[in-house]
């Protein structure tokens, strides 16, 4: 396939940007081995960067990274792209507003997953972050487009941008991949907190009404938006 | 605003010590992303430096600190402060031996804050540090007084420098904000180890005369006072 | 002993694997102090690199590595072989497709073997790399053929690389050394996640036909085969 | 006070032997702050090398150490000795045969502790290194000689280098000080592993007379005794 030079120059940036949250995963200890992947979309592009299939987290350099289509078809790179592509392709072709996708296997979020019950809202930081329970996907093969249609399909009636597929892990989506890493990190870190409340008692419920409040006050006025 | 040289140099030692201790807080794994806050106050003045907003703890350094007042407005820096500022300040104004104060969503205290459960004294170091078990704040909305207002009451009738705000996280203070941010490591620390111990039954409770001595010893006799 | 050249450069570049590979272990917190060890099968010889007794993690490079034949007996290298060297020996004798042998004392893995349970086959992940449940070997003794005698008899039965022995840890084969570390850093990564899940409810079962259906597209397609 | 030459060497070897041994208290993950400690006794003289108190691990260089007598009392260095020297001085007075010891608030053995519960002997690894049961010593408050009384009157009836005080923490001890660290280490992975086995069912029990096997073994025939 044959690449302007402006769409050589972004999927350079983004083979960059994707090997290097990577090592936000192994950072945050959410993957272990080969066994997680973060992808980016190329804006205004039917093109996504991704990690090849089973490279050690060491070897990730941002020439090792590829390029598919959105139906996960390799057009770019000299390895197989990850197992994952075909969920991550089908995410960017339903969801036009999400610019990166995440799946790990992340141990408290995987648990949650493993019995199929969603993560209840009982934290501030999953009313900012999530704006409600974080919601458990269908159970459904690897390989063909069953993830990416359970992804899609729970993530539309959610606010949540975090999945907990069943028996398998979280995906998560943003507008873009840093974004998506960021989710990653929070529905750990919230999984294994509501865990460890539960374990002794019951967390105590917030009300609907607070935790709109706190959603919207998290989208709107957090962060440096305000005056850089 | 135009600041003395003396009290320019003080706000430049703090913004170092400031960012400095966010490094604790990563390292003693109390936060991730970027969901944690150390202040200091401004001996003397009616400031305090703290972390700005939403910036990552890699990009910490101590240009990046900003100074506010204690009502929360920003008079230095160039980036909009913690969104936790207002509690921050209200502790200030409304606690004049309180000369650092740390926030952390660190997992084991915001499981007990998610129940609603002080930590119970039941271990030697709990009582050194603590003086007694660990109370619970109220549920405060994030953004204006009342979070400072429900840490404020809850500390005033406690030996406790830590307070598990309820469904959110640990805050701590201290005479400096190194002393806040070892409350922070160390309410993380215990509410671990009484988690752990609850879990398989009942830790033995500690006698209130056994409580006093221990904490009256390591308020006076811990450290280095003695010959440094 | 004396070696061919041929021989000797095969051990050597062994050496070298099988210590750094001890690096995996300590990186993956898979082992405390010197309680674990790798070993791998000389190539068409019957002969076995193996890490020596009670050397610490860090002091041990290649040249600290020693071979022995599958009888657990040194022919070449300074140092007593591991104590479990007998048990390593006894494998590579008994099952000739084995080329890597890993044992451990990892955490959540020992937790499961010391009440002699099985981890149930409840995630995509374990149906891949283990193809259903991970099983229990006996109780056996340190130092002679028991343990080697438990491994083998109990692999014979499963599609798992992994071992859990009753009241002691897991064993885990691989084709290599680098596979057998791998099911190493797996089954403790499983062994986890099925712990925390069952820690509030019972995870979901998986069909034994989805469980051959992953395990088969794993063994097959999985990593950089097609295209490499 | 004045030291002959000889002494004067040992001492200094001691200092640089306990400074870095404290690196394995924080690399291991059993310590935070500065609440941990560890001493060594100077062979054939009624002295100990121990860490000073309040100084915090990075800071803790040889010279930083501080040489006390077997009654607590500072001869040598400029800082104030650790706050739990009478418990170590009293150690190394009534049990001869220690050359080292350590102490800590690992969290798992803390929370043993805190229950005031024995760990079992239900792993060959804890056969190995304790020898059966790991015992827990009284109540005793810090400062004068009950916590150094309870550690030495609990190990006599025992053949564990460990001892959990209760609502406190574990203390360790071993022919030297790196064995005594040791000892450290394997108690809080211990104490782990059968917390984490316990919490979903019974560990299987081990035999007497295999547990007694198994310590003998260890002692005897582990490491490099036989060749090196």
């Amino acid at each position: 396939m044959v690449f302007s030079t402006a769409v050589l120059d972004t999927v350079d940036e983004l083979c960059h940007t994707v090997a290097d949250l990577h090592g936000e995963l192994t950072r945050n200890e959410l993957v272990i081995w080969t066994a997680g992947n973060v992808s980016a979309r190329v804006p205004g592009e039917d093109l996504m960067v991704i990690k090849p299939s089973g490279v050690s987290y060491d070897e990730l350099a941002a020439d090792k990274m590829v390029v598919t289509d959105l139906h996960g078809e390799l057009v770019h790179g000299n390895l197989a792209p990850s197992s994952d592509t075909a969920a991550h392709a089908y995410v960017y072709q339903h969801m036009p507003e999400v610019g990166g996708v995440v799946h790990t296997h992340s141990t408290y979020a995987t648990a949650w997953a493993a019995r199929g019950e969603p993560i209840p809202c009982v934290l501030t930081m999953i009313a900012d972050e999530f704006g409600g329970e974080i919601p458990v996907g269908p159970f459904a093969m690897i390989g063909d487009d069953s993830i990416g249609r359970g992804i899609v399909e729970t993530l539309r009636g959610s606010r949540s941008p975090a999945v907990l597929m069943r028996n398998h892990g979280p995906f998560t989506v943003g507008p873009d991949a840093r974004a998506a890493v960021k989710a990653a990190v929070m529905v750990e870190d919230v999984a294994r907190t509501v865990h460890i409340a539960r374990q002794l008692g019951d967390p105590k419920p917030l009300d609907q009404k607070d935790i709109d409040r706190l959603h919207e006050r998290y989208r709107n006025v957090y962060g440096q938006q305000e005056i850089r």
